[in-house]
């Protein structure tokens, strides 16, 4: 950030009054710009025991696979983001189920949320923002091709708590930059 | 927004191609400013029975209770967050529990989250953003007095559990806009 985006004056990194924090601040309108965390959300879709993942037409990690999933909207619920992401990428109408995960991305300032989902009928096709898009068996997941490691640690609990029969929700933590997360 | 952050130029409210919805565009540098929901964090810390709540000192709802919480941060966790505004609000030291609640507040463009949190010694005092901080007993609460709904809701759900012996999570949403959310 280098401009004010109320008045359009050069902006200073520095610490406001009472914070502790360093800001960007305007000293010409007086606006503090907040920057925070983005929340990303998806679902990891399920049609009799096979899982709709789709391969990735954009950057970042084109060409390596996911699950439905994209940055909330205002005036959304995070349930709500997870069923239009899952239309967008896979053209899929999806039914979002219970909280699966939620991963803190420290280094991309971001907290990935993902749900379960059901996808009562196996009818899907590629979106703009993706390659391809296909149901696959728990055998079949392409692990060592998926793009992101939130994605991989949902689907590894998805699986693992479809075994045991319960549906828990899990918390994490990936920081690229203390070297935890080489490909996020 | 008016100007664009990047370069200083006044920006433009449209919908980017293979867009679907308004952004702030800069026609001088190509910047898209995507605006998304903020996270707000907090926690119910209790101590041997009664609830840690704090009187704001600053708009919005100055003078009305509240737990600790507030925006979350880039590079810090949830519970780090929740933890954290525990001890600036109320320089108390929190231990962060289960996952409480996620509410929606839709006219706010934010999602406040809460969790459960222990409070193991009795030590506490006002931060700058509070007048008084207080542990009060379950039917002392004032809820005619609360902040804000999200405080609310998150409360009723905390003291039900508690008197259910569970910890669940619970989801809601939140719509000023909507006539649904009078104080939020």
């Amino acid at each position: 950030m280098k401009f004010c985006s109320n008045c359009g004056a050069h902006v200073q990194l520095r610490v406001p009054d009472g914070d502790h924090l360093p800001r960007y601040v305007c000293e010409a309108c007086g606006t503090i710009h907040y920057q925070n965390p983005r929340l990303v959300v998806g679902c990891v879709p399920e049609h009799e025991g096979s899982i709709l993942l789709c391969r990735r037409a954009i950057e970042p990690r084109r060409g390596f696979w996911t699950v439905p999933a994209g940055f909330m909207e205002n005036r959304e619920t995070l349930q709500e983001a997870a069923a239009r992401e899952s239309h967008e990428e896979a053209l899929a109408d999806v039914v979002i189920g219970s909280l699966l995960s939620v991963v803190h991305v420290l280094h991309a300032e971001q907290v990935h949320v993902f749900f379960r989902a059901a996808l009562p009928v196996a009818r899907f096709a590629p979106g703009p923002e993706s390659l391809e898009v296909a149901l696959v068996t728990p055998e079949d997941i392409p692990w060592a091709d998926l793009a992101f490691r939130s994605t991989e640690f949902s689907l590894r609990r998805y699986l693992e708590d479809k075994a045991a029969g319960r549906e828990n929700h899990y918390f994490t933590t990936l920081d690229r930059h203390a070297g935890v997360a080489p490909r996020d």
